[in-house]
């Protein structure tokens, strides 16, 4: 007979097994059993000030850890996550969200309960869009297996996924859990492959001036190592979306920058788009993602676009191919190149601007940035919100494998602060240099006591132009203020790390000096720009939104 | 012919004709041209943090307003705002969402749009069971009638509703709107009333000691005259549920208390539960709002139960019979009787009991609800967040007609600090009194801000016990403990109003007197308790649950 355990732990130790050494989440009494279960595991529970924020920090989490998780309690927890989990799906991350849950006894009392708004199934119901799966656990012979089920979904699509555990079933007895193996290859028919490969190696190689554009999938699948032996194997020169930054190391002599359309530098637009082929690989094709709808320029004739399982040659398909098996065929099949004489991001940028602070000067947006470039060492981890950070910060260059955390297709506002909590506690050997504005700030602010908590060393700029910039490009309105705060001085009240205030370069200096000599402990700096200092990419953008607006 | 507006000039017309004076919310480029026209309305923008704050402001706004309303961008905002507005169908408030929404030319698009998650009906759908109506306007010409019966339907069934308006469809031409007159008059079968009014008379005047239970539908439904004419003339005694707090004047001779079970005043819980006939007028039958879980010995036999649109008699039901009409009846039917002897709530308790603070001892939860009790006045406005505090204020007797505002059904903490911002608008001439527990006030600190900007003047009792106080007596984990902050030092990161901290009842008094001198100026004080200093009613609670859990 199989030895037995409780259906709350046999879910524990099956977190544990995927790979989770942190969960974040806010207790309620719908979840105190299991959060004790958790608190028994080898998994460290992060409390977090809301569950949104929970979920923006699993989110960030899953990004550098390949799996991220949260725990909530029910109605009021999970609905408050809601938006979090939304854009995990929107940007394939496998979260894993476990939400506690009414005695499956009082489920049919007339009584109303709390949390509620009186229909059981509604936050199953409403998470089923928005994850690869979700179930409510009602049977402890049943559970193993479908918690087993849920978390192979999400696990194989880099999706979330939604557990439910209601609180009288966490101590029932179910079967003991075994080895956890979930086979996360994608499958291929390799009929499939052949074609597609032969066919896309003819056309590059008659091709004059291919490139490929590098997308996310390629960092959701973990394959960069595929991408790269491809790039260097062919010579091409290569691109990223801007979602997917960071997905190739950008000192890499092939790679010519970010691309965003209109958006980005004017260099890598023409690089992209007058070439004669676009190899796609990965890539998201999603608005702001290729420049805010500029991008639409891209001759689908021109372009092979191959996705997790599926390879598009202009207006064909082959399914069932998976996107590293693609590019491993590629890799064997095209003639070995010296990569062509091309302007690398690094030569154009990174590698040779030297910056000289003049002390008494007031920073702009573009110094700034062009002084953070300097202060991107290779054990940062950018971490920057939406809004005219994520376009700025396109183009620093980073070095080695300096990941960046971005939500450039979901773009939900707040992200980042959250998100830097949660990828620290994922890649603990790096410091996160998180870029946020202040509308962005206001939003999840909070979250910054819980990394003073823990002992975090981020170095967090928060740029403050006094509302929200972005949308003052886009479309001036008495809405886009906000109250102003003494920013700086909120590590005071989180009782922990330091803040400062600069609107010179002199004092960013002096700041920046001060966050590297104390490598430990977390650097708020404010850093005042005037209201209408933004990036040229936003400034671009705000023509076109106008321009858009006025056809209509 | 007739003349012609726009939608988005008639959503916004219709929304001052339904009575709205501000609107709360955060832009985002799916709804900018809407954010205009609200500019150019009648209505204040109130600009908030974030989506969620704006639905709890907008709820708190509803409940002394009559509706509540907020404008949000398209997945990221709706989404954000999904716990605030379950809450408030929970509890029975009219909140008009709207949302952008993606140009309808560019839903069927095969790119992805930022904020979506690929789906355009994803958030339509999961509003809908949530509010009493919802759709997405997609033609001029059905708008006006779709939005009519949209806000029609969550003013008439006291619920929230939802109204997606694509981008492009702000400025399409449709008819201009007329007078707008929603009858909210709930239907009554004058042959169902006769008979109900007639058998509740029989057995009221067959009781030897009836009471009266009051609940929350009166208040939604606007009809506390009739409920005080009913026991002005009965003579009944009456307490109201937790919920329905402030339902009735509390300084009234026959209210004896707020009813919950166990965790209240045992002289409330006797005499409810004593009582031979209980007359529940518009009760909801949630758990906590009853007392989590021990009224369920209240007992169907006793029991007669009128609700907004039926009446309950022990095991059988009149349908269709108005509350207002059911409470009328009987007041015209009853025989008129002076109140019987019995110890109010105001004898007992507030009306008589002195408060001499000993300036030098630490201040404790008891005694701080009995100096609060002092501190209200006529013109107060009482806010509670969920968590001890709930259960401790609900035995402050409130002055004349003093409202209080607390979430006890659905019970998301975090409520009561964007419930102050939106409660002083809606009643400005009151002065909030908000008590709100240390976790609870890190969920949705940042809004103590608007009020700021807005120069609103609440006192705010933070009361900081270290950590989920209410959960520590329900289950003990580390997940409890917060991280903790200076809380009295935001107003200075804040810009405006002042804070402190006091930890002895001279303290209190100085601040206090400082808040009383400065009416005009938002007063924070921080209340420094110790850890697991709460209610009585907490301590019982705590005890009944670990019974709860360990028969399980």
């Amino acid at each position: 007979m199989a030895s037995t355990t409780t259906v709350g732990k046999y879910l524990t130790k099956r977190l544990e097994q995927a790979g989770l050494k942190h969960i974040f989440g806010v207790p309620g009494d719908y979840v105190l059993d299991f959060f004790d279960l958790l608190e028994e595991s080898s998994m460290q529970v992060i409390g977090t000030c809301n569950e949104l924020n929970a979920g923006y920090a699993a989110d960030a989490y899953a990004r550098l850890h390949g799996i991220g998780g949260l725990c909530v309690t029910y109605g009021v927890g999970g609905f408050s996550a809601y938006n979090a989990i939304a854009g995990a799906f929107a940007e394939r991350l496998p979260v894993v969200l476990i939400s506690g849950g009414p005695r499956l006894t009082e489920r049919s009392d007339r009584h109303l309960l709390h949390h509620t708004i009186g229909s059981m199934n509604l936050q199953h119901r409403v998470f089923e869009p928005i994850t690869a799966a979700a179930v409510i656990l009602k049977k402890p012979e049943q559970a193993p297996q479908q918690i087993d089920a849920t978390l192979g979904a999400g696990l194989r699509r880099r999706r979330p996924v939604y557990i439910e555990i209601p609180m009288d079933l966490v101590a029932q007895p179910c079967i003991e859990p075994g080895p956890f193996e979930i086979d996360t290859t994608i499958p291929t028919d390799l009929g499939a492959l052949a074609e597609a490969v032969a066919e896309a190696v003819t056309l590059l190689t008659a091709a004059q001036n291919p490139i490929i554009l590098a997308g996310i999938e390629v960092h959701r699948l973990r394959i960069q190592d595929a991408l790269v032996a491809l790039i260097n194997h062919s010579g091409y020169a290569v691109a990223s979306t801007l979602l997917a930054k960071s997905v190739i190391p950008e000192s890499h002599p092939q790679f010519i920058g970010v691309y965003k359309g209109y958006l980005g530098r004017e260099t890598v637009q023409r690089r992209v788009e007058d070439a004669d082929l676009i190899l796609c690989l990965g890539t998201l094709m999603t608005d702001v993602n290729l420049g805010h709808g500029t991008a639409l320029v891209l001759d689908i004739p021109k372009m092979i676009v191959a996705n997790s399982d599926k390879v598009r040659i202009k207006h064909h398909v082959y399914d069932q191919v998976s996107l590293r098996d693609f590019m491993v065929g590629l890799t064997a099949n095209l003639p070995q190149r010296a990569a062509a004489p091309m302007i690398s991001a690094y030569a154009e940028k990174g590698g040779v601007e030297k910056f000289v602070p003049v002390r008494d000067q007031e920073i702009t947006h573009k110094r700034f940035y062009q002084r953070l470039q300097h202060f991107l060492d290779l054990n940062s981890l950018l971490v920057v919100d939406t809004g005219d950070s994520i376009f700025a910060a396109a183009d620093l260059l980073l070095p080695g494998k300096v990941p960046c955390i971005n939500q450039s297709f979901y773009m939900s506002i707040g992200f980042s602060v959250p998100a830097t909590l949660g990828a620290k506690l994922a890649a603990p050997e790096r410091r996160p240099v998180t870029i946020v504005g202040d509308g962005a700030f206001q939003m999840t602010a909070q979250e910054l006591s819980t990394m003073i908590r823990h002992r975090q060393n981020p170095v967090i700029f928060l740029i403050n132009n006094d509302g929200y910039t972005i949308e003052r490009a886009l479309h001036e309105g008495p809405y886009n203020d906000l109250h102003m705060w003494q920013y700086h001085r909120l590590t005071e009240v989180f009782n922990g790390g330091w803040g400062c205030q600069v609107t010179t370069e002199g004092e960013l200096e002096d700041a920046l000096q001060k966050a590297q000599a104390e490598p430990d402990t977390l650097a708020f700096i404010e850093v005042r720009l005037d209201r209408l200092d933004c990036s040229e990419g936003i400034l671009r953008l705000g023509q076109i939104f106008k321009g858009h607006t006025a056809q209509k």
